[in-house]
């Protein structure tokens, strides 16, 4: 994220004072946001405020960046716990926190910056804001308890469509469908209600393109361990889709890996299972369908923006192309 | 807590509905609530309200009661995160939530109703009471850092003081000054300065008896195990005390003991160790302390109540007496 955007979210949270322990406690809140991640979905939100036509130098513009610290606050926090859940070794290039520090520590800063996040919505002195950061953790929750529990009880048995139904709730609402809404309350507009089936789409877009990167993307670029997902058992549109037609043999190493803990998977297998969804064309099928979803978003979000007036036109065309680019990113 | 109060907390959170998952997830969100808790904290911030002049079936009483419901669902969600952050085998006489669906899925049920907790607070419409919840969840979270870094990273030479400023900040701010704060702040009030030191000292006493509870309390009124605390490494007054005066030996088999992750821990030891403990002076002296802080507290909540007119000191003498309770409870 921006420079002046990190200092905002880290000028919320307490300084490293007083007893060591709670020196370090200040350090491990202020860790993850200081290892710079992308800001999209805060990009989004202030492309968004600019297309509603919020001016920089204002109160309405002050907001947007109380609201846009919060949804990185919100990306924080919630990368924290995913990382103890996942029980993912990395995060942004560096260990996850709950492997610098243990388990309870980590829980805990994470349940902190969740605190903090309200902090920054209630700054933000937006009306709106606080049902739709509501709405979008209610709905980012359900989703990861989808994905979550298909992962605790080793459910394969799974369509197109409940891959789609997990991720636009997990990714999209926070990634794109809130973004877009809370620009336009900083703007003191009412959403349209188009930018929920708009950013649904996008949403699902940004996310087959995470899973694709995550098999063929430059590990420096990417951030994340290549094949993580293997290892962790994601239930991917990808391997959904090579499921239904691998061969019955390739099918069979897949599930026994897929039944054993992290630390019993065998790295020359997934590392064998990494290579058969690379030749399959089950890659280039996921990200076809990226491509779809992102063209159907991007329509939506054109016909809503088409009736501003000519500088808001300028934002607005702007946070397409943003948008455009999620679908085919390289990182 | 109350049937009433339980009713208003389940009518936020999700109806079980939707796809089989989405209905264990909602299943989930309701499990801790419906374990019925003491409603310690809920009945405290009424309470307080009522002293401050709020009457029933008012506009001001329906806040009250919402920032209750709220203070109830903060209670909820801390309870499942430290039961895995203390790896707990029981919560209220049943298994704790990670035990029965696996970690993953209950931390993001704790954050699920961490933000649950939020839209009670928010539909309070209380000026002042999100910076009150706020406050409350960044002491606690300090509290409980310092409370998990000891267990981390095996620290036993601690003194008291260390132990009292931990159980301010992770018991006596949700325990007793925030929902003393929030029944000023239902009722349109500046809550009274003294609130803060008197809550401090109460909390304390609390916290002190929950300890003493621990290694003394009958099981099935106490809704824990009995000497969990042990299991779990806890640093408690007691232990403190009874490391600086125990026999060379019996000191070292603690801290041999302590050194050992919870499976690790010899059942013989653990109730060895319990025995020591209970037949050290360690205990009364605890007890003693807790009375002391608990009166401490009292005095100042007097004197901060006295300038009342008649029907609300009615309130107030009710308040006292549910406070003076705290300190000496059985369960």
């Amino acid at each position: 994220m921006r420079a002046d955007l990190l200092s905002r979210v880290l000028s919320l949270l307490p300084e490293p004072a007083g007893r060591p322990e709670l020196r370090h406690y200040a350090e491990m809140l202020r860790d993850y946001p200081q290892r710079g991640g992308k800001g999209i979905r805060s990009e989004l939100l202030l492309a968004s405020a600019r297309a509603h036509g919020v001016a920089p130098d204002t109160a309405a513009w002050e907001g947007a960046l109380w609201l846009a610290a919060a949804l990185e606050l919100f990306q924080n926090w919630v990368l924290i716990h995913d990382d103890i859940e996942d029980d993912s070794e990395e995060r942004r290039g560096r260990p996850a926190l709950h492997r610098l520090h243990g388990l309870p520590l980590a829980l805990n800063a994470g349940d902190a910056l969740h605190a903090y996040m309200w902090a920054a919505v209630h700054r933000a002195g937006v009306p709106g804001a606080m049902d739709a950061f509501l709405a979008m953790i209610h709905r980012t929750a359900e989703g990861q308890h989808l994905d979550l529990s298909w992962v605790e009880h080793g459910e394969w048995a799974l369509q197109p469509a409940d891959y789609l139904e997990m991720v636009r709730l997990k990714t999209a609402y926070y990634t794109v469908v809130v973004p877009l809404q809370l620009g336009a309350r900083a703007a003191g507009t009412q959403p349209h209600p188009d930018f929920e089936p708009a950013g649904l789409a996008l949403g699902a877009a940004f996310q087959i393109r995470d899973d694709v990167l995550n098999l063929t993307g430059d590990a420096v670029k990417y951030g994340k361990e290549i094949a993580g997902d293997l290892l962790e058992g994601k239930r991917t549109l990808i391997v959904l889709h090579w499921l239904t037609q691998a061969p019955e043999a390739q099918r069979q190493t897949f599930l026994d890996q897929m039944r054993r803990p992290r630390s019993e998977k065998d790295p020359a297998v997934t590392a064998q299972l990494h290579q058969w969804l690379l030749d399959s064309g089950s890659v280039a099928h996921a990200q076809a369908l990226a491509d779809a979803e992102a063209a159907r978003g991007l329509a939506l979000l054109e016909r809503a923006f088409a009736p501003l007036p000519t500088p808001e036109r300028a934002a607005a065309h702007e946070l397409l192309g943003a948008m455009r680019a999620l679908a085919t990113r390289d990182a």
